[in-house]
C-alpha cells in the first residue's frame, strides 16, 4: 500500500466534506495567477500548492529534482523523470500536508505563499501533447454504434474483441476546461441530398472519455509488453472527444474521422496520478474469445471510477444526463499501451491516450449524445423544458468523475465548456 | 521572379553536373558532424553551409535573426520567423555563394569553416513534428486501391471528389533518411483463417509521398483559406509512408490506418524551400464535379517534380521500379490546408502534411508495391533475377524527387531506408 493513500491521513489544510482533492489524491497540474507566471502546483482541498516555491525553498531536497522542474509551462519534464521519482515526490508532498507534520504547517509565511486559492489560479494545459491516440474500447458503446449504423444482429465488427482498435487523433487542439469551443464548419452531405454542403455542423456531440498520459519513451521498434505498461503511465485526465456526427459520416470512409474530431478536445486539467488510483483498481469484464499472447495480462487494471455528463443550457442549470463508469472499458490501458508498441511504434512523454466513449450497459449510462437519445430518436428532456438532440449553441458540458472507497473520494475536477457558435464569415466567404 | 531562382546564377562553390543542390535551390536541414553539435545548415553541391558559423561571424546581419536561432536541433524556431524572414535569408545565402561575390568567396578562412563536406556531415530530423496527416490525393492511386479491394466499376468512394480526404498519422515514428526500420510485428486474419495470429508483417510496403511543412500558426478556430495557404507553407521533403498491407487490412475499418502505418515513416533530410519550386509550377487535373466554394483555388497549385523509387536488394544494386511526378495530385496543397482548417484546426510550426501515395497513369508510375505487382499478381523482376511482390528483409528502398527547367536541376536528395527483420523476441514471448 502506498503511504500516501492511507485512507486515515488529514492535513492541516482544510478540505470540504465531497471535495475531489483530498490529502490521498494530490493530482498534479499547471496554473498561472494574475502575479505569477505559469508553474506546476498540486491540488489539495481548496487549495493549489505551489511546487515551484516549495522545490526553490528546500521543501523538496533530497528528491534528486533538476532545479527548475517545476518552474515550466509544462509538467512534461518532471513526469519525464520516471514514476520512482514522482512517486516519492508525491509521498512527500503528502508528508507536509499531514496534520502532524509541522514542517509547513507551522511555518506561517511559507504556509501562506505556498498555498495559492484555487479561484486565484487558472488553470492551463497540464503538458505539452507530442502525440495523441483515441481508442475504441468501450464494447457498449461499439455495440450501439453498430447497431445505430450497421446491423443490430452483427453490431460488432469482426476485428473488435480481437483489437483494442484505435485511430490518431489531432494533439494541437487539445484545450483544457474553461476554454470555450467554437462549432465547427464542415462538409456534409445527407444522405437523400445529392450533392454535398457547406455550413455549421448540425450534430454536435460529446464525448466522455478518459485518458492517460505516458512518462517514459520505449524508443523507436521497442514493444512494451503489458505487464511493463504501468511503468510507463503517469495518470489520468477526463477527456472529452468533441464529434460533429454529421461531417463524421461523410468523410470517414475508408481513413477514419478527420476534421469531425480535429476541431477541438478538451480535458480537466489536474492529473490523477495512477498512484492515487490504487485503491480503485477492479477487475474487467471476460474476453470472450481469448485475446492473442500480446494482449494477455494478469491482475485488476480496470478502475472503478464514477463518470458524469451534465449539460447546461444557456442561463439554465445543469442537466445530469449521463451516470458512467471507467471499470465498464472492454479493453484496458494495459493492453491498449502493448497494442500500441506492438509494431515498435514509440510512446514520447506527455502523450495522451484516451478510452473511446465510455458507456455502460444502462441507456442512462452512455457517454455521448448520438447513443443517450438514440440517433435524435429519443430527444432529452432538459428541466427548463427544452430538448436536445445534440448540444446546442451556448449549451455548457461538463464532465466530472470520482472513485469512492469508504470516505476518501479522489475524483478529477471537471472538464467544462461553452459551445459557440460557429464562425459565419468562414460560410459566407 | 525570385533573384535566387536565376537560372544564370552560378556559385563559387563546385557544383557537379546534376547535382540536386545547385544555388538555386539552397534547400535547408539540420546537420551534425563528429566534432559539431547539431545545427542548421544549406546544401550547395557537395556541401553543407554552415549557417550557424556564418551567423555568428556577422554574415547574415541584418535580417532581424535571433541569437541562436541556427545553433539549434531542429529549424522550427528559424522557420516560424515568417516566409519573409526566411525567404530573405535565402536570398542573402544566394548571394554570398554567387561567383561574382567575394565577400566569402575571398576569405579563405571563414568559407573552410563554413563549408562541410557532405560525406563528413550527418543529416538528421529537419524539424521536430508538432502534428503529422497524411492525405490520399492522387486519383489515380485511390482509383487503383479501390479497383483492388472494392468494386472496378465504382473504385473511387462518393467522397472522394469532394474531400481531400486525409487522416491523422504518427508524428513520433518519422525518422530521416539512414535511418533503417524493423518490419513490424502485428496482428493479421487472412480471409480463410478462423482466427487472427500474431508475428512479422508479411506485406511491407512502401508508398511514394511528398510532404509539406508549416511555418505559421492560424490559432486554433480560424481556417486558412486557400488563398492564403502558402503563406503557411515553409518547404517540401520526400516522404516514405511505410505500410503494413496484411495489418491494415485487419484493423483500419471502422477508424482507419494505425499500426500498419506508425512504426516508421521516412523523410528526405533537406526542406525544399517554396521559393525554390517556384519554376515548376503547372496546373492540376480539371476536378469535375466542380468543388464546395472553400476548396476552389486560383492558380497553378501543382508541381512538376519528377519522382523515382529504387529497390536495392541486399548486395545487389538498384533497381528502378517507379517513375511518377508530384504534378498528378488531384488535391493540391492549398486545398489540403484550406480542408485541415476549415473547422478550426490549428496548424503548429514544423507540422508535416504527406500527400498521400502519388500514382499517375502508367503502371510504372504507380508509387507502392502494392500497385506495381498489383495485389502480388504482378510480381516485380529486378536485375538479379530475383521477384518481389512486397519489400522484403534487407532490401534497401530509396526514393528521389527532382525539378528540371532548363538545365537547372532542383532536387530532394533521396529518402534511402534499409528493412532489417522483425524483432523475433517480441513474437516468441
Amino acid at each position: 500500500m502506498i503511504k500516501a493513500n492511507d485512507p486515515a491521513l488529514k492535513s492541516w489544510v482544510e478540505v470540504p466534506e465531497n471535495s475531489d482533492f483530498p490529502i490521498q489524491n494530490l493530482p498534479f497540474g499547471i496554473f498561472k495567477t494574475d502575479y505569477m507566471e505559469a508553474g506546476a502546483g498540486v491540488a489539495i482541498g481548496e487549495h493549489v500548492l505551489d511546487l515551484t516555491y516549495l522545490h526553490e525553498n528546500g521543501f523538496l531536497d533530497g528528491l534528486s529534482l533538476p532545479a527548475g522542474v517545476f518552474n515550466q509551462r509544462w509538467l512534461n519534464d518532471f513526469i519525464g523523470l520516471g514514476k520512482k521519482v514522482t512517486s516519492r515526490v508525491r509521498e512527500r508532498i503528502s508528508e507536509l500536508l499531514r496534520h502532524d507534520h509541522d514542517e509547513l504547517r507551522d511555518n506561517k509565511p511559507a504556509r501562506e505563499l505556498a498555498l495559492i486559492p484555487m479561484d486565484e489560479a487558472e488553470m492551463l494545459m497540464p503538458v505539452k501533447v507530442p502525440n495523441y491516440t483515441d481508442f475504441y474500447s468501450s464494447i457498449e458503446h461499439a455495440t450501439n454504434v453498430g447497431t445505430m449504423f450497421r446491423d443490430p444482429k452483427n453490431a460488432l465488427l469482426p476485428n473488435w474483441r480481437h483489437i483494442p482498435v484505435g485511430y490518431h487523433g489531432r494533439a494541437s487542439s487539445i484545450v483544457p476546461s474553461g476554454v470555450s469551443i467554437k462549432r465547427p464548419n464542415g462538409q456534409t452531405k445527407p444522405p437523400e441530398a445529392e450533392r454535398p454542403s457547406f455550413g455549421p455542423s448540425g450534430r454536435l456531440d460529446f464525448e466522455l472519455e478518459m485518458a492517460f498520459i505516458t512518462c517514459m519513451e520505449n524508443g523507436l521498434g521497442n514493444a512494451i509488453p503489458t505487464h511493463k505498461a504501468e511503468d510507463h503511465i503517469f495518470g489520468f485526465v477526463l477527456f472529452n472527444d468533441w464529434s460533429a456526427r454529421d461531417i463524421q459520416v461523410w468523410e470517414y470512409v475508408p481513413l477514419g474521422p478527420f476534421l469531425a474530431k480535429n476541431f477541438a478536445s478538451s480535458i480537466s486539467p489536474w492529473i490523477v496520478t495512477m498512484d492515487a488510483l490504487e485503491p480503485f483498481r477492479t477487475s474487467g469484464p471476460e474476453q470472450v474469445p481469448e485475446v492473442l499472447p500480446y494482449l494477455q495480462y494478469k491482475g485488476d487494471k480496470n478502475f472503478d471510477i464514477h463518470l458524469q455528463v451534465y449539460l447546461q443550457p444557456e442561463g439554465g442549470e445543469e442537466n445530469l444526463i449521463c451516470n458512467s463508469n471507467f471499470k465498464y472499458m472492454y479493453w484496458n490501458v494495459n493492453q491498449q499501451l502493448a497494442h500500441h508498441t506492438v509494431n515498435g511504434c514509440n510512446v514520447q512523454v506527455g502523450d495522451m491516450y484516451a478510452s473511446g466513449t465510455i458507456s455502460g450497459p444502462a441507456p442512462d449510462s452512455y457517454g455521448s449524445m448520438l447513443e443517450l437519445a438514440w440517433k435524435g430518436t429519443k430527444p432529452l428532456k432538459l428541466s427548463n423544458g427544452e430538448e436536445r438532440k445534440f448540444v446546442q449553441d451556448g449549451d455548457t458540458v461538463i464532465m466530472r468523475g470520482f472513485g469512492m472507497k469508504g470516505n476518501v473520494r479522489i475524483g478529477f475536477g471537471e472538464v467544462k465548456t461553452k459551445v459557440l457558435p460557429a464562425d459565419q464569415a468562414q460560410v459566407t466567404g
